[in-house]
């Protein structure tokens, strides 16, 4: 215990847990870390579908950043509306419940969980090769790394974080830093030096290979970088008042750094000629920050603060997977366990979860990011897709003022999401995504029957309280392996508990001659209690034990209430159980599968 | 259950438990096959002591190999007077206990324990090289077919092999028969054709590098073809009438067969200048036998001969580990459950132990027979010496007719086993034999430690007959986590042990609201009992109640018998378990702990 607080800390009371309401320049940092951070990748992942197709093929990598900030667009919008609509918070999920029946919230509920997961799995190791791409001699410990960061951060979540809010708005503005100083040396470049020769120019007609097919692609490999923006709207009440105001102003800032910070990486890479390692190693942020500082003290400042607003983006996840889960729990569509609170209030069986399947998707996968990026994406569009589906009937429902256009607004979100959707699971259906397809039907399937299950053990456990307590006397059955200590006590609890003939000592010999002296023994210690004796000639204690009881049952016929009185000892050291046959575990085990039967154990303590 | 009784057969009763009188010509191979089997291995042992040192240095594997044979007939002659003394049987470990003191008997016991791994691990692997020597598009898979042999010899033994006695009397015979045609087809060639070109020559002087520390080391590995002998006077009482002399006869066969085998497939290894493989595949015998027979149907037959007769070595000792842990465990030595004979009437957990270590050294040595043989023969000529040594004392103390000479011959056979056994761990040593030091020791004092433990508990449990029964009044505490059909059985069975005014009902709640609640749920249903209430504001449940039961305990000062009485609910199916949280099955474990408590579980049986 002591071990296990020095590790996590003092238990918290329950009184702790409060919601601390944050100024706008603390909430930006740390709600949209997830959302900032994918442009480390986001930029990479649309080159990685061209780079097939030539070096002219990159150039097209800038109209279709462009395209998905135009979706970027739509979507800051549609959520400024949501946080009018749900000033309380409340992400996919909320909505889909309030406002279409459960199998859609459901539906939300599964997208968000697999995309949690895939949030942590893609951020360690993006962030990993991060640092990999600055420090190659690192780069065999890619797995063990991701791994490691992964344990960091959920070991942090399990100590209860709240009161590191302050050090987590750090790498954020960190990170914004490092990408806004590298636009601007390249910016200071083009305007001093001019356009660089490896610059890719727009080429004069389209080249060979580069269909729509794979400009769709591109695109919805690069919707990857719009993860994480409904984060603000989800977690609106931690703003200070004007809550609903200050939520909007800053998801529209948030809007803007992540425009001018995905454009101006994919405008540098094409300025550079920039093309996507096989290996994933150095990574194309890497490649354009080497080309612009060399490999400088700026160099390494935009390596680590790129690691580091990733590895944030992976405590959000540990944030919203866990809460999520509870939430999910409670109203009774996840094990129970999810939502209860551990000795510092956090969620230790969302967090345990969620670090094991992201720690497997990263060993699966070989902590290769762009081999996880195929995955990423269609669960987080389909809960855009379904939460701007419910604030368009919300709309509906409510007529507010200017409904209308409200429901114009997020019903062009949830058309635009939900074809991010059916473009992603179309082109990338055969290299993952395929998979995201059986997970999501999977789990929601497996919460019907969750909640199918609570539903029935609440009805079975219903009593009615009227109905009067109905005492019958009781029948004991106590096995007795030899004549000491642990079989007198198991006596004379029998005998404090019942009278002496509703008592019956039950002995199983493996050994002829054995049955008899030990009725002899009994005779001559004769503790007042009728003997049974039986010879196993199938050396099983057990299942004789388990045919009396049956015989006993049917006997009695309900009008005893049958208890069984096992003796039972405890060793002092643990590694003493291995030198005794649980014997008496295996009978419990069995009778607790019989109904009717109550079992007693009565532990006899060994002093050495 | 149907699919065990399918696997493995019905149960037997102990009635069937009888040995089977064998003949001569059924127990020979029966009993040897672990010795005859060594041939397999331990000339390929010698050569690979040699081979860095040039071809003519492989000559001496000839003197070596005569050096080997001389310490056999040594040991035949002792162990026929093992037979003289012990007709009833006894290994090493019976003749230690009688003569010693249990220090010794337990030395001889772990040694022999170590060894029947070491035969398991050495046989298999090599039963597999044999096999891939023949089909080499085997070789990747030789860890695998290792394991899979134990594993299926390790199945057939926990049928129970009994009534397969002349099925394995075959592949014995039919290797003896192979290694056979193959001397005779050595010899032809030789009479024929003259001694082959590739013949090894005596050197003229001897070649550098050949030290007498190198020649002691290639003896010392030989010596592995030793292994086995003693297993004819360990089974004495197998032999039909008159035992004793059938016995020693058989032993003299088995002495013969193996000087004939070995010696000739050192001749033959010689007179083709076989090297052993670096990787060990194609073994020696390999070789020698494509070198007579070609590929020939002859060729595959010796392979497969050999593969059999080693997996019936392993067999061999899957019959002597668990027999022998088993007599150990009787003594108190081992854990208990080694004596006890499962359904079958196989002793499943010696089978189960050495299966599992066998298969972790053949992962561990990656199925290199070679890498293992430096860990084999000191086990086995520890036990050697020890048995000679109690020989010695038996004459002594005994003194019958000739017993000088009796001393003389064991005498000399101890002190020449004792010789290998330190030839072995000083040339070795570094090789591995180093853990076989280690290991002994820690068994040895191990097996102290557990019959010291079984001592102890057999003085605790002792109970004093003449001493009274003590009988207490009970008091009862009943945890309830809520007013329903559970909480109603638990309130039943106390009210139907306990006057209610020996009852106390505990509630525990994690939400301040809900405690007042629950205590007026609790006044409407009114079972009579006392209800105490407890918020807890850490949300531990089990914590409380233990202070609780920890309060209750020290005012009634051991004047009641403390009974908790847990409602508990099983689940119909198994992955329900895991939607409940198992508060009561951490608190019966905490209470489990504690003394003097006695515990009683209600269960409630879910219909779905």
């Amino acid at each position: 215990m002591k071990i296990k607080h020095f590790l996590f800390g003092r238990p918290l009371s329950t009184e702790a847990l409060q919601e601390e309401r944050m100024p706008k320049w603390m909430a930006l940092p740390i709600l949209s870390s997830d959302a900032l951070s994918s442009v480390a990748y986001g930029t990479e992942s649309i080159l990685i579908a061209l780079v097939a197709y030539g070096t002219a093929a990159r150039w097209f990598s800038l109209p279709v950043s462009l395209v998905i900030l135009i979706l970027l667009f739509t979507l800051i919008i549609s959520y400024r509306q949501v946080i009018n609509g749900y000033p309380k918070g409340g992400g996919a999920y909320a909505v889909a419940k309030e406002n279409f029946n459960p199998l859609m919230a459901l539906i939300a509920c599964a997208a968000l969980l697999v995309d949690y997961t895939l949030t942590v799995a893609v951020s360690a190791t993006a962030g990993v090769a991060a640092i990999t791409s600055a420090f190659p001699n690192l780069i065999p410990w890619n797995v063990e790394l991701s791994v490691l960061g992964v344990l960091i951060v959920a070991f942090i979540n399990m100590r209860g974080v709240r009161e590191a809010g302050t050090v987590f708005a750090f790498p954020t503005y960190f990170f914004i830093f490092n990408i806004f100083a590298l636009l601007l040396a390249g910016l200071y470049q083009v305007v001093v030096h001019g356009i660089p020769s490896t610059s890719i120019p727009m080429p004069a007609h389209i080249p060979q290979g580069v269909t729509l097919y794979v400009l769709l692609r591109a695109f919805s490999s690069g919707c990857s970088a719009l993860t994480g923006v409904e984060a603000i709207s989800n977690a609106t009440p931690v703003f200070r008042d004007p809550t609903v105001k200050n939520a909007k102003t800053t998801l529209l800032y948030l809007g803007i750094l992540l425009f001018v910070m995905f454009m101006g990486i994919t405008i540098l890479a094409n300025l550079y000629g920039v093309a996507p390692s096989p290996t994933g190693n150095p990574t194309v942020l890497s490649q354009i920050a080497s080309n612009l500082f060399g490999y400088s003290w700026m160099y390494y400042s935009t390596q680590i603060s790129t690691a580091l607003v990733l590895f944030l983006a992976t405590n959000t996840a540990f944030a919203g997977f866990p809460l999520l889960a509870a939430i999910v729990a409670q109203d009774g569509y996840m094990p129970r366990q999810f939502s209860t609170r551990g000795d510092r209030l956090s969620l230790n069986v969302g967090i345990m979860v969620l670090s094991l399947m992201s720690i497997l998707l990263i060993i699966g996968f070989d902590a290769v990011t762009d081999s996880l990026v195929p995955l990423y994406a269609i669960g987080v569009f389909l809960s855009f897709t379904i939460a701007q589906l419910g604030m368009v009937k919300k709309w509906r429902m409510e007529k507010p003022s200017g409904w209308k256009s409200k429901v114009f607004i997020n019903g062009l979100g949830a058309i635009m999401s939900f074809s991010v959707v059916i473009i992603s699971l179309v082109e990338k259906f055969s290299a993952g995504a395929w998979t995201i397809a059986i997970i999501i039907p999977i789990l929601v399937w497996m919460m019907f029957s969750i909640k199918r299950h609570y539903v029935s053990v609440a009805n079975q456990l219903k009593m009615d309280i009227d109905h009067p307590l109905h005492l019958k006397s009781t029948l004991m059955i106590v096995p007795v392996g030899g004549i000491n200590q642990v079989v007198r006590n198991s006596i004379e609890y029998a005998l404090e508990s019942s009278p002496p003939e509703q008592i019956i000592a039950f002995h199983v010999s493996i050994d002829k001659d054995e049955d008899e002296k030990f009725r002899g023994k009994w005779q001559t210690w004769n503790p007042g209690i009728r003997l049974e004796t039986f010879y196993s000639r199938y050396r099983s204690i057990k299942n004789p034990l388990l045919r009396f009881i049956d015989q006993v049952q049917r006997r009695v016929d309900g009008k005893y209430e049958i208890t069984v009185v096992l003796p039972i000892f405890i060793t002092k050291k643990t590694w003493h159980r291995m030198l005794h046959n649980q014997a008496a575990y295996f009978i419990e085990r069995a009778l607790l599968n019989r109904e009717d039967i109550i079992i007693v154990k009565v532990p006899f303590h060994l002093k050495s």
